[in-house]
């Protein structure tokens, strides 16, 4: 079996025709979703790209690999889905997106060059490179955001598109009044972006996926990472005016949200981009373009599907469709991600797996508090591997697969590290202090923060919409302290023992008393005499002859 | 400067005349304590050979660099003080032990050979070698327990000490009947090893330092590490008789603690080596002897003051006098180390800075509250560097060297990982779940065992011989509730962003608006027009040729 790992970036978990999103016709997931299962609870371990993709790749939460935030390397010789699936003869290959920044200081202390196969894979957290392309080829005053070459901006050159950056002049920007309409800014939205349809970034992944793919022999899991639906948001025709402000809901926000904030939750309430879609014309602009996105994507999604069913694949190829976080695109005042509201944290998850044993679950949705870090579990099983728990943090989502009902982890944990952002200047917290924890039970949602902070506390069973910090009063410090103390336990949880497995362990006991380690006897007889043998015997006289001083 | 850091294996706190032993005059420990300052809180951060090593070597927590234990491999990539140290231009050299498992899978993923400066390093937790040897050469039915070449028995067999491993059959045994009387057996601790004092292992590195020292160019930090007075218990003459029973104290223990003991506490209490160390004549055969390898271990190192002294270059030398961790000796009912009363989690600490800037407090103690992971944060400082505190988790003690009251640490913390020993099998506890944690205060000790157990409480104030474990009744619940907090706050802290230094991190602000990352834009008003000019201008055109589809 294959695995196809599609991630999309910055997808929101309900803008989705099979998450019942009330618009927005997606088949094509909704096909995905009816042979395999919805996971209708699954959070990422940090929403933010980088710090998320890490979580991913590596099975581990945030606090664990430390690539905290975007371009934070991920630490040289941290385990990846690479090192784990190669083990079982099963290749592991990147088409688009990472957002990993390489620990060159690390590769350079370790002796490894970035043009071996293992400094390409440390380099590339532990993928084997088809195509890379991170899709943020913003540029300004001081250079390229991304520093590497840009195939995708090549393939644009050679089709045709000029200048220096046609990623931004042509795929992500529409005409005004002759003038390029640059998709960075909103009211730009709604126009079609300058370039035909089939070069723009999804279909260019999805032909390059399938051009893998008809190559492709052995055993593979390839993770196929779109940069869209994220933002600069614009999409070519005839996407760009499919959806119109008719289908842009009310933002889901709320007066109280903005009375006496969390610090942390005020100083985002107030950035750029929150104050951007706290603006009505802002929303109807983003929006609509959001959807159109976002259907490309289905519609590319087709594409696979049906090369899978042409070439009789389907039947031996995994599928796994997700995100890496999702967009606050204005509700509770905010925009982009970072924050633990469901909108920003939660993510889809479409599981199909080929196999008989996952015949009794087609079609249906499953409700457990499912962790991104459960895919690299997952498809280490799926790869017929054991999960090598010690290193892996996450669980296999393999049984809920087959119909069973494991015995369940009781709450989920995400963090965010905003030490890089203006908002710990503004509050005042050090770099190391900048860190905010989720812990969600299923109904209770904790944020802790570092730094002297107060928590915020939501019930989502009472408040679904999450408008109601209950932290503010006092009425819920039973709940507050039950949910400290389940981040008190993740805090203590064993991460970083990774070169020595549960069983090694239990092979090692007992080991050193046939190894002559005995501290323990007053005269022998303590142990079988077989451990004393070679410590008895006729005394010997030393022979000293010249070499005594 | 260079650096001379000493380490002795299982030397008590309170076994030096310095530190008020009634019968054990150390005029050389005396003697550096009376130049520096003696700390009478040092904590190692788990009271176990290996992994307290590894602390010491790291500057991080156990759970942050995952060696948990003897013979758990440091992963791969770990930094450790020769990392530090030597950006800073000052060799790190290993002399002695370490108990160092060199992480061969890790290196072989990332293609490391041990015979490469970098892989020789990696396999040395970041130590050039000029001598390296555990001092642990058991050997039983199974082979040895350490498989390395031994440089000591090499020495001793070219001073005509015969057979496999004279190191069993002379240095570590007496005579008794013309039969070898093996050191492993308490019963023949009293009797002088078959071997001439100068061969015996202190001396041995204490030569291999003075001609380490008299070769060094440059500038160094020399890691001396003693094996002694670690078992086997045995000395040779003039040692093994300086002390008797009259010199041995009563056991520290206490009918209360065998009372309904907390689970862990109970099953040290009934292994072999603490059934042994019950026996009344266990003790007076094993701690005369103790005694004698510590009076043996002043004197060398009075030879090695005085090569510093004859050479002139004790005012250029920085001296570390400490230890791995402690031993019962029978206390409270136990032999060896592995739990947290002081006799096991507690070391000697000396560190004498010949600087001036360290005249203020020289032949001053000092009682804050020290963890063995501020060495290499002292170390580092020391060298003139800059403590990487995002790597280092401990702190530098120079402050208070120098006679400062810095903002320090209110809470220190220890921890035992006992997975691999027959206790956790005994108690039905998985190896991810047979892990301890100390929080210490200062006055209070929180031991907290993960899997469900209580935790043990003692108050060092009431009841300075930790006899009443105060979590058997319900009294102390909020000094309970108060030390898990401080727990807590440790389990959340950051110890894995290692890739990232603070101030990369501040100076990292804001820079993406410069390369032209700006989703927050409606209509490029928002930002100078210097950040949106690259998304300006006229409106080109494709050009289609011959490449297009």
């Amino acid at each position: 079996m294959n695995i196809l790992f599609i991630m999309y970036d910055q997808l929101r978990f309900d803008y989705l025709g099979c998450a019942g999103h009330p618009h927005l016709k997606t088949p094509h997931f909704d096909r995905v979703a009816a042979m395999g299962v919805q996971f209708t609870n699954a959070y990422v371990q940090s929403p933010i790209c980088g710090s998320s993709r890490m979580c991913y790749y590596t099975g581990r939460y945030a606090s664990s690999h430390g690539a905290q935030w975007n371009n934070f390397p991920l630490r040289v010789g941290e385990q990846t889905l690479g090192d784990h699936l190669r083990k079982l003869g099963m290749d592991c290959w990147l088409l688009g997106k990472t957002h990993m920044k390489a620990d060159a200081a690390g590769m350079e202390r370790l002796g490894l060059s970035p043009d071996s196969t293992i400094g390409a894979r440390q380099a590339e957290c532990g993928f084997d490179t088809w195509i890379r392309d991170d899709g943020l080829w913003g540029y300004g005053p001081d250079g390229y955001y991304d520093e590497k070459r840009s195939p995708y901006n090549e393939y644009l050159k050679s089709k045709g598109y000029d200048g220096e950056n046609p990623w931004a002049d042509y795929a992500n920007a529409g005409i005004t009044d002759d003038q390029i309409a640059s998709g960075w800014m909103f009211r730009n939205a709604g126009e079609p972006a300058n370039i035909a349809e089939q070069d723009s970034e999804t279909p260019w992944l999805t032909s390059r996926t399938i051009e893998f793919m008809e190559q492709a022999t052995g055993t593979w899991c390839a993770h196929v990472s779109f940069i869209k639906p994220h933002w600069p948001y614009i999409v070519p025709a005839p996407y760009h005016n499919m959806f119109g402000r008719e289908h842009v809901p009310p933002a889901r926000r709320h007066e109280v949200e903005r009375e006496n904030p969390h610090p942390v939750y005020g100083a985002y309430q107030d950035n750029k981009v929150a104050k951007a879609f706290q603006r009505d014309e802002v929303r109807e602009k983003v929006i609509p373009a959001y959807m159109g996105l976002i259907k490309q994507c289905d519609d590319q999604l087709g594409r696979l599907l049906d090369h899978l069913e042409a070439t009789d694949t389907l039947k031996d190829t995994m599928i796994v469709l997700t995100s890496d976080h999702g967009d606050y695109l204005g509700d509770h005042w905010l925009g982009e991600k970072d924050l633990f509201h469901e909108q920003s944290v939660k993510v889809p998850l479409i599981v199909y797996d080929p196999r008989s044993t996952a015949h009794p679950t087609r079609g249906t949705t499953c409700d457990a508090l499912v962790e991104s870090i459960d895919l690299a579990a997952t498809f280490v099983e799926a790869a017929g591997g054991k999960v090598p728990d010690h290193i892996i943090e996450g669980r296999s989502l393999l049984p809920w697969l087959r119909g069973e009902t494991p015995d369940w982890r009781t709450f989920a944990i995400s963090e965010y590290d905003y030490s890089c952002t203006p908002h710990a200047a503004k509050l005042g917290v050090e770099p190391r202090d900048a860190r905010l924890f989720m812990v969600f039970d299923g109904r209770f949602k904790l944020i802790h923060a570092e730094g002297g902070m107060r928590p915020m506390l939501f019930d989502l069973i009472e408040d679904p919409d999450e408008f109601h910090d209950l932290a503010k009063g006092q009425a819920h410090q039973p709940q507050i302290e039950q949910l400290y103390g389940m981040l008190a336990q993740w805090g203590r949880r064993m991460s970083q023992r990774v070169t020595r497995s549960e069983d090694d362990i239990k092979a090692m006991r007992g080991k050193s008393l046939g190894k002559g380690i005995l501290p323990f006897m007053y005269d022998g007889s303590e142990v079988d005499e077989k451990y004393t043998a070679k410590y008895r015997g006729p005394v010997r006289q030393r022979h000293v002859g010249d070499t005594d001083a």
